[in-house]
Protein backbone atom coordinates (compact mmCIF):
# COMPACT_ATOMS: atom_id res chain seq x y z
CA UNK A 1 0.00 0.00 0.00
CA UNK A 2 1.49 3.32 -0.73
CA UNK A 3 1.81 5.70 2.21
CA UNK A 4 -1.00 8.18 1.30
CA UNK A 5 -3.13 5.43 0.88
CA UNK A 6 -2.01 3.99 4.18
CA UNK A 7 -2.05 7.56 5.66
CA UNK A 8 -5.43 7.90 4.24
CA UNK A 9 -6.98 4.93 6.05
CA UNK A 10 -5.35 5.58 9.25
CA UNK A 11 -6.71 9.47 9.60
CA UNK A 12 -10.48 8.20 8.20
CA UNK A 13 -10.36 4.97 10.88
CA UNK A 14 -9.44 7.91 13.44
CA UNK A 15 -12.47 10.14 12.07
CA UNK A 16 -14.88 7.09 12.48
CA UNK A 17 -13.80 6.24 15.88
CA UNK A 18 -14.19 10.17 16.99
CA UNK A 19 -17.82 10.01 15.33
CA UNK A 20 -18.85 7.25 16.87
CA UNK A 21 -18.14 9.12 20.12
CA UNK A 22 -20.32 12.22 18.87
CA UNK A 23 -22.85 9.77 17.71
CA UNK A 24 -23.61 8.30 20.95
CA UNK A 25 -23.70 11.72 22.81
CA UNK A 26 -26.58 12.86 19.85
CA UNK A 27 -28.85 9.99 20.65
CA UNK A 28 -28.17 10.49 24.24
CA UNK A 29 -29.45 14.09 23.74
CA UNK A 30 -32.17 12.79 21.29
CA UNK A 31 -30.18 15.57 19.05
CA UNK A 32 -30.97 14.98 15.16
CA UNK A 33 -27.46 16.31 13.36
CA UNK A 34 -27.72 17.36 9.32
CA UNK A 35 -24.48 17.56 8.17
CA UNK A 36 -24.56 20.08 4.92
CA UNK A 37 -22.52 19.76 1.96
CA UNK A 38 -22.10 21.41 -1.27
CA UNK A 39 -20.09 23.56 -3.48
CA UNK A 40 -18.94 26.73 -1.94
CA UNK A 41 -21.67 29.76 -2.58
CA UNK A 42 -25.00 26.94 -3.16
CA UNK A 43 -26.71 29.21 -0.45
CA UNK A 44 -25.92 26.38 3.01
CA UNK A 45 -26.42 29.61 5.00
CA UNK A 46 -29.16 31.51 2.83
CA UNK A 47 -31.15 28.51 3.80
CA UNK A 48 -30.43 28.20 7.27
CA UNK A 49 -31.28 31.54 8.38
CA UNK A 50 -34.82 30.96 6.62
CA UNK A 51 -34.75 27.81 8.79
CA UNK A 52 -34.11 30.27 11.80
CA UNK A 53 -36.55 32.50 11.32
CA UNK A 54 -39.34 30.05 10.28
CA UNK A 55 -38.58 27.07 12.84
CA UNK A 56 -37.62 28.97 15.71
CA UNK A 57 -40.92 28.41 17.69
CA UNK A 58 -41.37 24.54 16.51
CA UNK A 59 -37.89 23.45 17.44
CA UNK A 60 -34.51 24.81 19.50
CA UNK A 61 -31.77 24.63 17.27
CA UNK A 62 -27.84 25.51 16.72
CA UNK A 63 -25.64 25.77 13.93
CA UNK A 64 -21.78 24.80 13.52
CA UNK A 65 -20.30 26.82 11.15
CA UNK A 66 -17.30 25.47 9.00
CA UNK A 67 -15.17 27.41 6.69
CA UNK A 68 -10.96 28.17 5.94
CA UNK A 69 -11.37 31.99 7.32
CA UNK A 70 -13.92 34.60 8.39
CA UNK A 71 -16.38 34.42 11.09
CA UNK A 72 -19.33 35.37 8.32
CA UNK A 73 -21.11 32.84 8.79
CA UNK A 74 -22.02 32.31 12.68
CA UNK A 75 -22.35 36.18 12.97
CA UNK A 76 -25.14 35.97 9.95
CA UNK A 77 -27.22 33.09 11.81
CA UNK A 78 -26.46 34.59 15.38
CA UNK A 79 -28.39 38.03 13.70
CA UNK A 80 -31.09 35.86 13.27
CA UNK A 81 -31.19 34.08 16.58
CA UNK A 82 -29.85 31.09 15.86
CA UNK A 83 -26.86 29.75 18.32
CA UNK A 84 -23.88 29.68 15.96
CA UNK A 85 -20.49 28.65 16.48
CA UNK A 86 -17.77 29.25 13.60
CA UNK A 87 -15.07 26.44 13.23
CA UNK A 88 -12.04 27.70 11.90
CA UNK A 89 -10.26 24.66 9.85
CA UNK A 90 -7.17 26.30 9.53
CA UNK A 91 -6.89 25.64 5.73
CA UNK A 92 -8.41 22.00 5.50
CA UNK A 93 -11.22 21.62 2.91
CA UNK A 94 -13.58 19.88 5.04
CA UNK A 95 -14.43 19.15 8.83
CA UNK A 96 -13.45 16.15 10.79
CA UNK A 97 -15.47 14.92 13.57
CA UNK A 98 -12.39 16.21 15.91
CA UNK A 99 -13.30 19.64 15.22
CA UNK A 100 -16.95 19.11 15.65
CA UNK A 101 -16.22 17.67 18.90
CA UNK A 102 -13.82 20.37 20.02
CA UNK A 103 -16.52 22.92 17.93
CA UNK A 104 -19.07 21.95 20.66
CA UNK A 105 -16.91 22.02 23.55
CA UNK A 106 -16.41 25.56 23.01
CA UNK A 107 -19.62 26.71 21.68
CA UNK A 108 -21.27 24.73 25.07
CA UNK A 109 -24.90 24.97 23.44
CA UNK A 110 -27.84 23.61 25.97
CA UNK A 111 -29.20 20.37 24.46
CA UNK A 112 -31.03 20.88 21.41
CA UNK A 113 -33.58 19.65 19.05
CA UNK A 114 -31.68 20.01 15.96
CA UNK A 115 -28.17 20.81 15.12
CA UNK A 116 -27.04 21.94 11.82
CA UNK A 117 -23.13 21.48 11.02
CA UNK A 118 -22.28 23.61 7.69
CA UNK A 119 -19.42 22.09 6.25
CA UNK A 120 -17.24 24.14 4.39
CA UNK A 121 -18.10 24.72 0.78
CA UNK A 122 -16.60 22.22 -1.43
CA UNK A 123 -18.17 19.28 -2.91
CA UNK A 124 -15.71 16.78 -2.64
CA UNK A 125 -13.79 16.29 0.82
CA UNK A 126 -16.48 17.02 3.00
CA UNK A 127 -17.77 13.32 1.85
CA UNK A 128 -15.54 10.38 3.45
CA UNK A 129 -15.42 12.11 7.21
CA UNK A 130 -18.68 10.86 9.02
CA UNK A 131 -19.34 14.02 11.69
CA UNK A 132 -21.82 11.71 13.92
CA UNK A 133 -24.36 12.91 11.50
CA UNK A 134 -27.52 11.49 11.48
CA UNK A 135 -27.69 12.28 7.53
CA UNK A 136 -25.90 14.21 5.03
CA UNK A 137 -27.37 16.75 2.87
CA UNK A 138 -26.57 17.85 -0.91
CA UNK A 139 -27.50 20.89 -1.45
CA UNK A 140 -27.15 22.16 -5.63
CA UNK A 141 -27.73 25.46 -6.80
CA UNK A 142 -29.74 26.16 -9.85
CA UNK A 143 -26.84 28.66 -10.89
CA UNK A 144 -24.20 25.16 -10.56
CA UNK A 145 -25.34 23.51 -13.77
CA UNK A 146 -27.60 20.32 -13.90
CA UNK A 147 -24.75 18.02 -14.77
CA UNK A 148 -22.92 18.37 -11.17
CA UNK A 149 -24.39 14.85 -9.51
CA UNK A 150 -22.78 12.68 -12.42
CA UNK A 151 -19.66 15.01 -12.07
CA UNK A 152 -19.21 14.74 -8.22
CA UNK A 153 -20.62 11.35 -7.76
CA UNK A 154 -19.95 10.52 -4.23
CA UNK A 155 -21.51 13.05 -2.41
CA UNK A 156 -24.92 12.66 -4.26
CA UNK A 157 -24.76 8.95 -3.62
CA UNK A 158 -24.21 9.46 0.20
CA UNK A 159 -26.49 12.03 0.84
CA UNK A 160 -29.91 11.23 2.99
CA UNK A 161 -31.47 13.77 0.88
CA UNK A 162 -30.75 16.37 -1.94
CA UNK A 163 -31.76 19.91 -1.60
CA UNK A 164 -32.24 22.02 -4.86
CA UNK A 165 -31.18 25.60 -4.02
CA UNK A 166 -32.24 29.17 -5.88
CA UNK A 167 -35.12 27.90 -7.74
CA UNK A 168 -36.04 31.17 -8.27
CA UNK A 169 -32.94 31.94 -10.91
CA UNK A 170 -34.24 28.86 -13.19
CA UNK A 171 -35.64 31.30 -15.94
CA UNK A 172 -32.22 32.90 -15.71
CA UNK A 173 -29.95 29.46 -15.93
CA UNK A 174 -29.61 26.70 -17.99
CA UNK A 175 -30.93 23.98 -15.18
CA UNK A 176 -33.19 20.95 -16.29
CA UNK A 177 -34.62 19.54 -13.55
CA UNK A 178 -35.52 16.11 -14.49
CA UNK A 179 -31.97 15.85 -15.92
CA UNK A 180 -30.98 16.20 -12.17
CA UNK A 181 -33.64 14.16 -11.22
CA UNK A 182 -32.53 11.39 -13.20
CA UNK A 183 -29.00 11.83 -12.12
CA UNK A 184 -30.31 11.46 -8.65
CA UNK A 185 -32.04 8.36 -9.36
CA UNK A 186 -29.26 6.27 -11.05
CA UNK A 187 -27.27 7.66 -7.96
CA UNK A 188 -29.09 7.18 -4.91
CA UNK A 189 -32.57 5.86 -5.57
CA UNK A 190 -35.35 6.89 -3.34
CA UNK A 191 -33.57 10.02 -1.87
CA UNK A 192 -35.54 12.83 -1.38
CA UNK A 193 -35.28 15.58 -3.79
CA UNK A 194 -36.42 19.18 -2.52
CA UNK A 195 -36.59 21.89 -4.63
CA UNK A 196 -36.24 25.22 -2.52
CA UNK A 197 -35.55 28.68 -3.54
CA UNK A 198 -34.66 30.90 -0.26
CA UNK A 199 -35.87 34.24 -1.41
CA UNK A 200 -39.11 33.48 -2.06
CA UNK A 201 -40.33 30.42 0.00
CA UNK A 202 -40.66 27.91 -2.33
CA UNK A 203 -40.12 24.05 -0.89
CA UNK A 204 -39.06 25.86 2.05
CA UNK A 205 -42.31 23.68 3.76
CA UNK A 206 -40.54 20.34 2.55
CA UNK A 207 -37.66 21.00 3.65
CA UNK A 208 -38.97 21.80 7.34
CA UNK A 209 -41.54 18.31 7.18
CA UNK A 210 -38.32 16.49 5.65
CA UNK A 211 -36.32 17.81 9.34
CA UNK A 212 -39.43 17.46 11.44
CA UNK A 213 -40.20 13.63 9.96
CA UNK A 214 -36.74 12.65 10.86
CA UNK A 215 -36.71 13.96 14.05
CA UNK A 216 -39.40 12.41 15.30
CA UNK A 217 -38.34 9.02 13.91
CA UNK A 218 -35.07 9.32 15.85
CA UNK A 219 -37.19 10.27 18.90
CA UNK A 220 -39.48 7.17 18.68
CA UNK A 221 -36.26 5.17 17.89
CA UNK A 222 -35.04 6.11 21.34
CA UNK A 223 -38.61 5.55 22.73
CA UNK A 224 -38.87 9.07 23.66
CA UNK B 1 6.57 16.95 12.51
CA UNK B 2 3.35 14.71 12.25
CA UNK B 3 3.13 12.10 9.52
CA UNK B 4 0.70 14.47 7.79
CA UNK B 5 2.43 17.32 7.52
CA UNK B 6 5.55 15.75 6.75
CA UNK B 7 3.37 13.53 4.01
CA UNK B 8 2.06 16.60 2.13
CA UNK B 9 5.52 18.42 2.18
CA UNK B 10 7.10 15.15 0.15
CA UNK B 11 3.75 15.38 -2.22
CA UNK B 12 4.20 19.15 -2.86
CA UNK B 13 8.10 19.04 -3.42
CA UNK B 14 7.43 15.57 -5.72
CA UNK B 15 5.02 18.12 -7.39
CA UNK B 16 7.03 21.34 -8.11
CA UNK B 17 9.87 18.95 -9.83
CA UNK B 18 7.50 17.46 -12.06
CA UNK B 19 6.12 20.85 -12.55
CA UNK B 20 9.16 22.25 -12.95
CA UNK B 21 9.97 20.09 -16.06
CA UNK B 22 6.28 21.06 -17.43
CA UNK B 23 7.39 24.42 -17.08
CA UNK B 24 10.51 23.72 -18.95
CA UNK B 25 8.68 22.10 -21.97
CA UNK B 26 6.03 25.18 -21.84
CA UNK B 27 8.85 27.64 -22.56
CA UNK B 28 10.54 25.47 -24.90
CA UNK B 29 7.38 25.46 -27.47
CA UNK B 30 6.49 29.17 -26.00
CA UNK B 31 3.09 28.29 -24.85
CA UNK B 32 0.97 30.13 -22.40
CA UNK B 33 -0.52 27.91 -20.19
CA UNK B 34 -3.44 29.15 -17.74
CA UNK B 35 -4.87 27.24 -14.92
CA UNK B 36 -8.19 27.71 -14.29
CA UNK B 37 -9.44 27.06 -10.58
CA UNK B 38 -13.10 28.25 -9.34
CA UNK B 39 -16.32 26.47 -7.40
CA UNK B 40 -17.97 23.69 -9.31
CA UNK B 41 -20.84 25.42 -11.70
CA UNK B 42 -18.61 28.90 -11.92
CA UNK B 43 -18.65 29.03 -15.41
CA UNK B 44 -14.97 27.44 -16.44
CA UNK B 45 -16.17 25.44 -19.41
CA UNK B 46 -18.45 28.22 -20.49
CA UNK B 47 -15.79 31.08 -20.73
CA UNK B 48 -13.58 28.23 -22.50
CA UNK B 49 -16.08 27.98 -25.24
CA UNK B 50 -16.88 31.45 -25.73
CA UNK B 51 -12.98 31.67 -26.27
CA UNK B 52 -12.75 28.91 -28.47
CA UNK B 53 -15.13 30.38 -30.73
CA UNK B 54 -13.88 34.20 -30.69
CA UNK B 55 -10.23 33.08 -30.86
CA UNK B 56 -9.87 30.46 -32.83
CA UNK B 57 -8.69 32.60 -35.63
CA UNK B 58 -6.38 34.24 -33.52
CA UNK B 59 -4.34 31.71 -31.88
CA UNK B 60 -4.07 27.60 -32.26
CA UNK B 61 -5.63 26.70 -28.37
CA UNK B 62 -6.37 22.98 -26.53
CA UNK B 63 -7.72 22.20 -23.22
CA UNK B 64 -6.81 19.34 -20.43
CA UNK B 65 -10.08 19.30 -18.52
CA UNK B 66 -9.70 18.12 -14.96
CA UNK B 67 -12.61 16.13 -13.46
CA UNK B 68 -13.52 13.16 -10.85
CA UNK B 69 -16.38 11.48 -13.32
CA UNK B 70 -17.40 12.38 -16.91
CA UNK B 71 -15.79 13.10 -20.32
CA UNK B 72 -19.05 15.90 -20.48
CA UNK B 73 -16.66 19.10 -20.26
CA UNK B 74 -13.85 17.94 -22.82
CA UNK B 75 -16.50 16.88 -25.19
CA UNK B 76 -18.23 20.19 -25.11
CA UNK B 77 -14.94 21.80 -25.54
CA UNK B 78 -14.78 19.37 -28.56
CA UNK B 79 -18.08 20.51 -30.13
CA UNK B 80 -16.84 23.66 -29.94
CA UNK B 81 -13.64 22.55 -32.10
CA UNK B 82 -10.94 22.99 -29.33
CA UNK B 83 -8.49 20.49 -28.96
CA UNK B 84 -9.67 19.16 -25.30
CA UNK B 85 -8.08 15.81 -23.62
CA UNK B 86 -10.63 14.65 -19.95
CA UNK B 87 -8.39 13.50 -17.23
CA UNK B 88 -10.44 11.72 -14.66
CA UNK B 89 -8.51 12.34 -10.66
CA UNK B 90 -9.84 9.27 -10.03
CA UNK B 91 -11.40 10.93 -6.88
CA UNK B 92 -8.82 13.18 -5.79
CA UNK B 93 -9.93 17.24 -5.24
CA UNK B 94 -7.08 18.65 -7.57
CA UNK B 95 -5.38 18.02 -10.98
CA UNK B 96 -1.10 17.65 -9.96
CA UNK B 97 1.81 17.99 -12.15
CA UNK B 98 2.02 14.18 -12.82
CA UNK B 99 -1.38 13.71 -13.88
CA UNK B 100 -1.01 16.76 -16.37
CA UNK B 101 1.99 15.56 -17.54
CA UNK B 102 0.16 12.52 -18.58
CA UNK B 103 -2.82 13.73 -19.71
CA UNK B 104 -0.20 15.15 -22.51
CA UNK B 105 1.20 13.00 -23.60
CA UNK B 106 -1.98 11.01 -23.63
CA UNK B 107 -3.09 13.47 -25.67
CA UNK B 108 -0.58 14.19 -28.09
CA UNK B 109 -1.78 17.94 -29.15
CA UNK B 110 -0.13 19.58 -31.65
CA UNK B 111 2.15 22.46 -30.40
CA UNK B 112 -0.31 25.30 -29.89
CA UNK B 113 0.07 29.08 -28.62
CA UNK B 114 -2.31 28.83 -25.60
CA UNK B 115 -2.79 25.77 -23.34
CA UNK B 116 -5.66 26.23 -20.68
CA UNK B 117 -5.70 23.88 -17.81
CA UNK B 118 -9.59 23.58 -16.56
CA UNK B 119 -9.15 22.36 -13.06
CA UNK B 120 -11.13 19.66 -10.94
CA UNK B 121 -14.38 22.22 -9.57
CA UNK B 122 -12.61 23.27 -6.35
CA UNK B 123 -11.18 26.82 -4.95
CA UNK B 124 -9.03 24.78 -2.20
CA UNK B 125 -7.38 21.95 -2.77
CA UNK B 126 -5.86 23.14 -6.30
CA UNK B 127 -4.07 25.87 -4.75
CA UNK B 128 -1.34 24.64 -3.76
CA UNK B 129 -0.54 22.33 -6.86
CA UNK B 130 1.91 23.66 -9.50
CA UNK B 131 0.85 22.68 -12.84
CA UNK B 132 4.05 24.33 -14.37
CA UNK B 133 1.17 27.00 -15.48
CA UNK B 134 2.42 30.99 -16.35
CA UNK B 135 -0.33 31.90 -13.72
CA UNK B 136 -3.52 30.71 -12.52
CA UNK B 137 -6.77 32.12 -13.04
CA UNK B 138 -9.57 32.59 -10.07
CA UNK B 139 -12.93 32.60 -10.99
CA UNK B 140 -16.03 33.26 -9.21
CA UNK B 141 -19.77 34.05 -10.13
CA UNK B 142 -22.17 36.26 -9.25
CA UNK B 143 -24.52 33.97 -7.81
CA UNK B 144 -22.22 32.41 -5.45
CA UNK B 145 -21.92 35.43 -3.59
CA UNK B 146 -19.44 38.30 -2.47
CA UNK B 147 -18.21 37.16 0.43
CA UNK B 148 -16.00 34.52 -1.15
CA UNK B 149 -12.71 35.81 -1.60
CA UNK B 150 -12.35 36.73 2.01
CA UNK B 151 -13.54 32.78 2.77
CA UNK B 152 -10.99 31.18 0.28
CA UNK B 153 -8.26 33.76 0.49
CA UNK B 154 -5.45 31.38 -0.17
CA UNK B 155 -6.60 30.80 -4.28
CA UNK B 156 -7.48 34.46 -4.52
CA UNK B 157 -4.21 35.32 -3.09
CA UNK B 158 -2.06 33.52 -5.31
CA UNK B 159 -4.12 33.99 -8.87
CA UNK B 160 -2.45 36.08 -11.77
CA UNK B 161 -5.81 37.12 -12.10
CA UNK B 162 -9.37 37.44 -10.91
CA UNK B 163 -12.25 36.60 -13.47
CA UNK B 164 -16.27 37.37 -12.01
CA UNK B 165 -18.57 35.43 -13.99
CA UNK B 166 -22.42 35.04 -15.58
CA UNK B 167 -22.07 39.57 -14.36
CA UNK B 168 -25.62 39.07 -16.20
CA UNK B 169 -27.21 37.54 -13.15
CA UNK B 170 -26.69 40.53 -11.22
CA UNK B 171 -30.13 42.04 -10.85
CA UNK B 172 -31.27 38.33 -9.53
CA UNK B 173 -28.99 37.82 -6.87
CA UNK B 174 -26.97 40.03 -4.18
CA UNK B 175 -23.42 40.47 -4.96
CA UNK B 176 -22.09 43.87 -4.66
CA UNK B 177 -18.72 44.02 -7.04
CA UNK B 178 -16.73 46.49 -5.30
CA UNK B 179 -16.75 44.48 -1.91
CA UNK B 180 -15.05 41.83 -3.84
CA UNK B 181 -13.13 44.48 -6.00
CA UNK B 182 -12.32 45.63 -2.36
CA UNK B 183 -11.29 42.15 -0.92
CA UNK B 184 -9.27 41.44 -4.15
CA UNK B 185 -7.24 44.72 -3.73
CA UNK B 186 -6.44 43.58 -0.07
CA UNK B 187 -5.28 39.77 -0.43
CA UNK B 188 -3.79 40.09 -4.07
CA UNK B 189 -2.88 44.24 -4.99
CA UNK B 190 -2.76 45.40 -8.60
CA UNK B 191 -4.28 41.39 -9.91
CA UNK B 192 -6.37 42.06 -13.18
CA UNK B 193 -9.84 42.02 -12.40
CA UNK B 194 -12.21 41.41 -15.30
CA UNK B 195 -15.99 40.89 -15.26
CA UNK B 196 -17.69 39.01 -17.52
CA UNK B 197 -20.96 36.94 -18.57
CA UNK B 198 -20.54 34.37 -21.36
CA UNK B 199 -24.17 34.81 -22.33
CA UNK B 200 -23.79 38.23 -23.33
CA UNK B 201 -19.94 38.88 -24.12
CA UNK B 202 -19.89 41.36 -21.35
CA UNK B 203 -16.21 41.35 -20.57
CA UNK B 204 -14.83 38.64 -22.73
CA UNK B 205 -12.76 41.25 -24.93
CA UNK B 206 -10.89 42.03 -21.52
CA UNK B 207 -10.71 38.78 -21.22
CA UNK B 208 -9.04 38.02 -24.70
CA UNK B 209 -6.88 41.46 -24.19
CA UNK B 210 -5.29 39.56 -21.04
CA UNK B 211 -4.53 36.83 -22.99
CA UNK B 212 -3.05 38.51 -25.86
CA UNK B 213 -0.84 40.63 -23.73
CA UNK B 214 0.47 37.37 -21.48
CA UNK B 215 0.98 35.11 -24.57
CA UNK B 216 2.99 38.08 -26.42
CA UNK B 217 4.76 39.14 -22.65
CA UNK B 218 5.60 35.48 -22.82
CA UNK B 219 7.08 35.40 -26.77
CA UNK B 220 9.02 38.34 -26.22
CA UNK B 221 10.86 36.93 -23.04
CA UNK B 222 11.93 34.33 -25.04
CA UNK B 223 13.11 36.26 -28.04
CA UNK B 224 10.30 34.62 -30.22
Amino acid sequence: MSPTIDLKRRVLEDNDRQAAALRASFAASGTLVVNMISSPGSGKTTLLEATARDLAGRFTMAALEGDIETERDAERLRARGLRAYQILTGGSCHLDARLVARGLEQAAFPAVDILFIENVGNLICPTSYDLGEDFKIALLSTAEGDDKPFKYPAIFARAGAVVITKADLRPHVTFDLDTVRSQIAALNPGAPFIVTAARTGEGLEAWYGLLTERLEAKRRARGG
